[in-house]
């Protein structure tokens, strides 16, 4: 009796222990988005069981202990516990190793591993149950731990796991227009993540985060600052600080790049000139670099926004991008790389900024030293909801060129719009050049650099969407011949839930998000019609800032009779700067995918399309197409009430709120401004529009980012 | 035999489940200071058991169920669950109860409510085990329940909670320094927490969270906007977003406040005039307030910055203060209050800043209306380390007063110093002036303004010590008689560890730490020594602002001969303002609390002081008993580590290098520079001064906040 009532009473007491715990794991809060894609929640019992063996942080070691390699041991011991419920793994079996380790013939043998690049990775299951993670170097072993979790964290299972990586390029990674006072411009997610002023003596936990969450993803580099720079980040303070980042991020194989101001020589040097042949400018930087690799071993190198929006630049000495780059890059020597922006729009060709940097640059092809990149925004504007690639991809056969796309959405209606830019960046990176393949192709020898949408907000990006952005960013970087699909239904498993019909559900809201948001902001080719600093709402009505090409109409070129920029032979032939078999898809506006029409194409309101409608219905219509989007993405969330946690949830229903109402105020703007310029009415079923343009035109927005 | 193997399988299976469990509760991060003091960590099994009852989430409830008895019953759910580990408590023991429907002669009966203050509750146990709280309103029954969840996180236990509570004062509120674009002036913990910018359709989890902490404490209001007020945060778009946070923090009894431009009429008015006598102003004001109450039935008031600094006011018109307070006054009716700030120094007497505020307003005394509040700092010049009691407490007999302190650190190190302010305002709040009792008497009537340290950092104020701040100013406004060490220890009990040993030793660090600042900083009563618009750092050499009072040089009047600033009849007689009885204790050089000695007196460096040292060994014995302390309460902190968590463990390390290095900055640049003029050599035993004094005039922190 005795002892099966104490057995009952410890019953009773587990129980309540149980019953404690079940309520422990549900948090008790909504969850706030910290924790990235990194989440690693509960797996089920009979998942985890499974799993255990693979995740725990117990592991065989055929490597010496580095850094790194502890790196992957605790995020292992860190994610198995969490997805699995116990802190140390029982019979471990997983096997980490270098390949120079592995005798020839064993089980862990990888052939591809061999002349692979840095950081490619080997995951097999072996006949008595083992998983091996093998990799030529350490940083690969890592990837692999993460690439292993990431599976783990998505399917529930090592089951289907890939069997082999290496990365598509050298260079991934991310470009922070970060300033050292803490402001981000084109930032929608707080201030920056750097705290310049607390460094060296401060390394904030998100530093720590910031690089896990870079290295389960591949990016393998970071610009810490702004490419509108101080010289002053160059100074002995600065380099300590700098120094204490990059040792922080070594083991997670993050290397540290510095945006450099080109007139640092004169700003902070004591020199009366930055001319790049003058030899007492070149041996200051000789000696800055010196300096900063003294400090910092594997320092990646400058990049270097030149003669562009009011920066100084070898120009300004007459001299060439080249001369100003291959300076640099003989400071740095073999250390270091130079990555030199294409972003340049000062010049030659008044008629058509998109022409511009393709003329400032494919001219300098072959000049530029061996350890310089030219780093080309995808588009030949300026990140706008879709360009066609720009035509310096494939131009330049003799120059590394490296692609730069926004992760920061500053043209896809900053944080609170929900945009999956995949599909845009994939749209560019498949694009054929007719020259030297797809951009992809043409980038793989240098690298992908995205703008950063990180800042200080609880969930990085300032909206758990973006969040997205940069693991795809990082993901296309790694392999840009992943699908859209695949990215959007691995990141939504990990960040939100593995409950196969809410991944449906994501992912569908995901992969339309952009052409969506193009549809109600500029439909057809339209593009550059944001308001004036901010770049916050739509103003096409703006024509009197002082450059020409800062304004939104010189960009429609609206007027009684038409719209769009004609960019053929009949233009300003930008068309030309393409390779014919790739500028012919585009030549002919009755052939021409409607989505570029109005860039490369001037057309009378009431010239009718293939379609059948005029343009104006056209047009109209895509505006309301991508309203009626919006109100189905918004309406496909709400379904997912009971799926996602609280506080996630709301989030993303308040967000999807405030693009509705911004939706219809980019639509209602832009119809109420062409509507004053061709006295059309709307087409037949379109709603009206409910502002007028006086009122659409007095909006202000103090507050917004970026003022 | 299969009952019996069933049961154990199933025992196996709970010990798993345990294990998992047990893990599961040690949080696999470390800890970020989001949850502030609220942080409801599990109490031990004996404690739980014992605490169940009353902190369950089930009460018995003998009121209407409002808002705010909602939010008492939530509250007291999540803390339970999380602090019993029992999401729903069995046998319920719990009372709130409203006052009106407790029966007379019922063991609820508590007499002390009778015609208490708003907000004021009885906690008491009653012979039947049950603990009841009641309050003559709900917002009372919501700080009960605050008052006793604090008690039970504190202590482990509800035994020896506080029988009766009542609020000092009525008005207990937050000044946010917050700018409508995010920036917060004197801000050192991110960004706004304010976010304006999606305001309306977006409430941020951060707006319930902070009025669940202000609840927490008895804060019952907050302006919303710097004092430098931008007057489009009148316009329409404003008021719709305040009415979401009004709405947001109605349940929690906080009350939105505004600060008005009092240009605003001309700003965005349409008048050409904002003088306060005139009709159209007057019903353009009354016009705005009766806007502001259809959307906001309970909005507070506004504050007001008139003639200070650049601020329009009435004096433009050549008003008084009380003319353009009197005159929002009436538009405000009895609806709301406004609140007068005077903190001027706009000029009547150029000898003495110290002395301006009290000229301006003390002959205004029994002018203002009735719902107007004149908001003083706690000092005569601005938030010092230290200053003796501003003179106008006790001056203005037929004003209300209330007291304006600074929670945010702009003159304390700003957030990487540790310094617990408690002590700080219990020095002013227990002054006596002489003439009305003491501080705290004479703003009874009226209240505790704090300017917030808040921001968008994860641990709301930059720094985990500084939510000590933001606590010890809501217990302090609720009840201005507790002792700072009372604070200290309840704080570090909820906010870092039940362990009474580390109890002891946190409040030790904390309860010295403000005299530790100002020993290091400004010693023996100097002030205002800070550098130029960042107030980052000491820059006593500064002497050519356009201003004299904005020159340290106006403060310290230090050269060869002595130093400090005649207050007394002999120098600009400040020492005046106060009544006889006070001004007493300073007039006498010989007698003064050395700690203010050069606040009233010019004293020669040779002079020898009661001490028996010299002013200036007795000057450098302070600096270097400053370092002395920080060092001692970084080693103090060392010895904490197995009790913290490590990630709070570790930023407060990170924050305590910073400030050991920054007070011997202090030390230095102070010494450097008084030894430039004075020729003295440092007394026997002195730490020499590491850097020249061009060294530490030549440093330079671009990336400061405020620059």
């Amino acid at each position: 009796m005795m002892r099966g009532r104490g057995l009952v009473n410890q019953l009773a007491t587990l129980v309540v222990t149980i019953l404690t715990c079940v309520w422990m794991t549900v948090p008790a809060y909504a969850e706030d988005g910290y924790d990235l894609w990194l989440r690693y929640t509960l797996l089920s019992g009979e998942e985890a069981n499974a799993a255990r063996p693979f995740v725990g942080g117990s592991v065989q070691l055929l490597a010496d202990r580095s850094e790194t390699i502890n790196r992957a041991i605790s995020e292992l011991g860190e994610a198995g516990a969490a997805m699995t419920g116990l802190k140390i793994s029982p019979h471990p079996q997983l096997v980490l190793a270098r390949a120079d380790r592995v005798e020839s013939g064993s089980y862990l043998a990888e052939i591809r591993l061999v002349g692979a690049p840095e950081g490619a990775f080997s995951i097999r299951t072996a006949r008595n149950g083992r998983i091996a993670i093998t990799a030529n170097d350490d940083i690969g072993l890592l990837y692999g731990t993460f690439a292993l979790l990431r599976h783990v964290q998505a399917t529930g299972s090592n089951e289907g796991v890939e069997r082999f990586s290496a990365p598509a390029m050298p260079l991934r990674m991310l470009n922070h227009w970060d300033n050292p006072d803490g402001h981000v411009e084109r930032g929608y997610a707080g201030r920056s993540i750097f705290d310049w002023w607390h460094l060296p003596e401060k390394l904030d936990q998100r530093m720590i985060d910031y690089a896990r969450a870079n290295a389960s993803i591949g990016i393998n580099g970071a610009v810490v600052n702004n490419v509108n720079a101080r010289s002053f980040m160059l100074e002995p303070r600065y380099i300590a600080k700098l120094k204490r980042l990059a040792d922080a991020w070594r083991p997670y194989g993050i290397r540290v790049y510095l945006s450099a101001r080109f007139s640092a020589p004169r700003d902070i040097g004591g020199l009366d000139t930055a001319d790049p042949l003058d030899p007492a400018v070149r041996a200051w930087w000789q000696a800055k670099a010196d300096e900063i690799y003294a400090a910092i071993p594997d320092f990646g190198g400058f990049l270097v926004k030149a003669n562009s929006e009011g920066q100084p630049g070898p120009q300004d000495y007459g001299r060439t991008h080249a001369d100003g780059a291959n300076m640099l890059a003989e400071a740095l020597g073999p250390r270091g790389t130079v990555i030199w922006r294409a972003f340049v729009y000062s010049a030659e060709d008044e008629t058509d900024r998109a022409k511009q940097a393709y003329a400032e640059f494919v001219p300098l092809d072959g000049q530029f030293a061996d350890n310089v990149i030219v780093q080309v925004k995808n588009g030949p504007i300026d990140f706008q909801p879709r360009e066609p690639f720009h035509p310096i991809f494939g131009a330049m056969p003799n120059t590394r060129l490296m692609l730069e796309a926004q992760i920061t959405k500053e043209y896809l209606g900053f944080a609170s719009h929900l945009a999956f830019l995949a599909p845009m960046w994939k749209e560019v990176l498949d694009a054929e050049t007719g020259r030297m393949g797809s951009v992809a192709q043409v980038v793989a020898p240098a690298g992908l650099a995205g703008v950063a949408n990180t800042g200080s907000d609880r969930n990085w990006t300032g909206s758990h969407f973006d969040q997205a952005n940069w693991y795809a960013f990082g993901r296309l970087a790694w392999n840009p011949s992943l699908d859209s699909e695949t990215i959007a239904r691995e990141w939504a498993a990990q960040t939100f839930t593995r409950h196969p019909a809410s991944i449906d559900r994501i992912a569908n809201i995901m992969l339309g998000s952009r052409e969506t948001v193009a549809r109600y902001m500029t439909p057809m080719g339209l593009a550059h019609l944001m308001d004036t600093g901010h770049h916050y709402g739509p103003a096409p009505w703006v024509c009197d800032l002082p450059r020409p090409e800062w304004n939104p109409c010189y960009y429609h070129r609206a007027d009684e009779q038409g719209i769009g920029f004609d960019r053929t032979v009949s233009g300003s032939d930008a068309l030309s700067q393409y390779h014919p078999s790739v500028a012919s898809q585009w030549a002919d506006p009755a052939q021409i995918d409607p989505r570029f029409l109005l860039w490369f194409h001037r057309v009378d309101w009431n010239e009718r399309l293939p379609s059948g409608r005029t343009l104006w219905e056209e047009l109209v219509g895509r505006y309301d197409r991508g309203i009626a989007e919006v109100d189905a993405m918004t309406a496909s969330w709400a379904l997912l009430e009971d799926v996602i946690d609280p506080g996630r949830f709301r989030d993303v229903s308040q967000n999807l709120a405030i693009q509705q109402a911004e939706a219809r105020w980019w639509r209602g703007t832009s119809l109420a401004y062409w509507q004053s310029l061709n006295n059309l009415p709307l087409p037949e079923g379109a709603q009206p529009v409910p502002d007028t343009l006086g009122e659409y035109r007095a909006r202000r927005f103090p507050e917004a980012p970026g003022q």
